[in-house]
């Protein structure tokens, strides 16, 4: 039976008092309106742990003034059924005054993997982002923690945070989880109309591309210059394009011949319609 | 027997273990070249818990570029020994290096009590003391830590960082340890001369004069340029000598004849030499 849980102080006493009858925990934060691709990440933790914590917070320090906080999609019964089926047994659902106290002034600022791409188009969104996280794994003090690859740069900030400030937590990062037609789940899909949910489809496609590039040898730069290409030909507003070092997101440096392999991180996000989506893909190593 | 440890996850394994065999934890961070202000702190803890464990951390991101932190006085050995006569069990002495690990990208930002002041005179100060803090935290998960009310604005940044963040730990703020004189206790004591000893008196002299003043009814302007005179008349350099909300630390707000009494806290902090010192009073409420 799942059970809702509003207050930090007691959800952290619940993941104490599992530990403490040795029982280890695993947690998926989320900002809710769940879909298949959450379910992948709980089944995960359900696979490596044995109980389950989900957090439900559509965090507004990680939305832009001109973002889509406030329409952003909020559906907590279905959220909490989907959540049950798959064996939940916590969700943290705090409010924002509890996460943010009233007088709230700290943010936690992280450079590094969170300087370029998401971190350039949403001017604060990481800092929001690594905020959020330091607070949730206070309150959920759960052995190990898992995140999806769709949100590529995230986990590398996240990783970056818990490395550096030595957060008492492991990460685990899932695969993507995929619609039939390899379009990426995200919340943000249900803005799409079907016309634009079929134009969408060109992220999933720039990857591919870039990946047939790459493995044909091609610079970065050229199959950087074929994602946009796919990617307007449909009629989608390109933020970036990328093909980078998987870990940094700096530039490839200049490949060594004698050296191990090549390895890289396609990075795409662009805009269809009013509605941003974004993707990746790890190229395989050349 | 005081046992020295580098290890974080060691640390905090060691404090855990103590709670869990219902031991209450108490933490005193300090910089190292204790003295009896430091003792006193511990002193407190003991006093309060089963357990103290204090570390010793010259933290460098709290250190401007030009400030003092390569002649910072270090005396580990003296440290420990002063330590174990006051009954503490465990020392934390952990390398930069671990602290601050290879590619470290992350800083604890805290706005608010963190703006003025100390802040002003020294950019990043705080952003260094908040991150050292919250990662010292959660190597040593203690109970309850204890911080001297010398660095009165320290304590306010701490604790919005500790209620922001949601740290599961309690603070207690402790009362500046004096020479005979009235000198605040400091490490930084041990860099003046007999002479710049004689004049550095004159900090205490401030919040005398400030306090008769006060309580004499006058204003926050007036009170703070006769502290400014006692400064100047010694050859100090002032950075700031301020009467202002002992929590906020924002200007006085214009009393209510039929409110609550007014509360405040005078603030100084000036340069004796090349010796930077700071000290502070909380004025009686009137």
């Amino acid at each position: 039976m799942l059970e809702i849980e509003r207050d930090p102080k007691r959800m952290r006493a619940w993941v104490l008092a599992a530990q403490a009858a040795g029982r280890r925990v695993g947690f998926v934060p989320t900002m809710g309106s769940l879909h298949a691709g959450h379910a992948s990440l709980v089944d995960c933790a359900a696979h490596e742990c044995d109980d389950v914590a989900v957090s439900i917070f559509v965090n507004p320090t990680q939305f832009g003034p001109h973002e889509d906080f406030e329409r952003y999609p909020r559906s907590l019964d279905a959220d909490c059924r989907l959540m049950e089926a798959h064996g939940v047994g916590k969700v943290f659902a705090p409010e924002a005054s509890v996460i943010y106290p009233p007088g709230d002034a700290t943010r936690i600022v992280v450079c590094g993997p969170a300087r370029r791409f998401e971190g350039e188009v949403r001017p604060g969104h990481f800092e929001g982002v690594a905020t959020v996280v330091c607070r949730l794994f206070l309150s959920v003090p759960a052995d190990v923690a898992y995140f999806g690859a769709k949100d590529w740069q995230q986990t590398l900030v996240v990783k970056r945070m818990v490395c550096d400030l030595g957060l008492p937590i492991d990460l685990v990062v899932c695969p993507t989880l995929r619609e039939p037609d390899g379009l990426a789940m995200s919340s943000r899909n249900a803005y799409l109309s079907p016309e634009e949910r079929a134009r969408a489809l060109a992220l999933f496609e720039s990857l591919t591309r870039a990946e047939q590039l790459w493995l044909a040898g091609d610079a970065a730069s050229g199959i950087e210059q074929a994602m946009r290409d796919v990617l307007t030909a449909r009629g989608i507003t390109v933020d970036y394009a990328a093909v980078v070092d998987p870990l940094t997101l700096e530039p490839l440096s200049l490949k060594d011949p004698h050296g191990p392999k090549e390895k890289a991180v396609a990075l795409v996000a662009g805009r269809v319609g009013a509605t941003r989506l974004i993707d990746n893909r790890e190229l395989p190593p050349r």
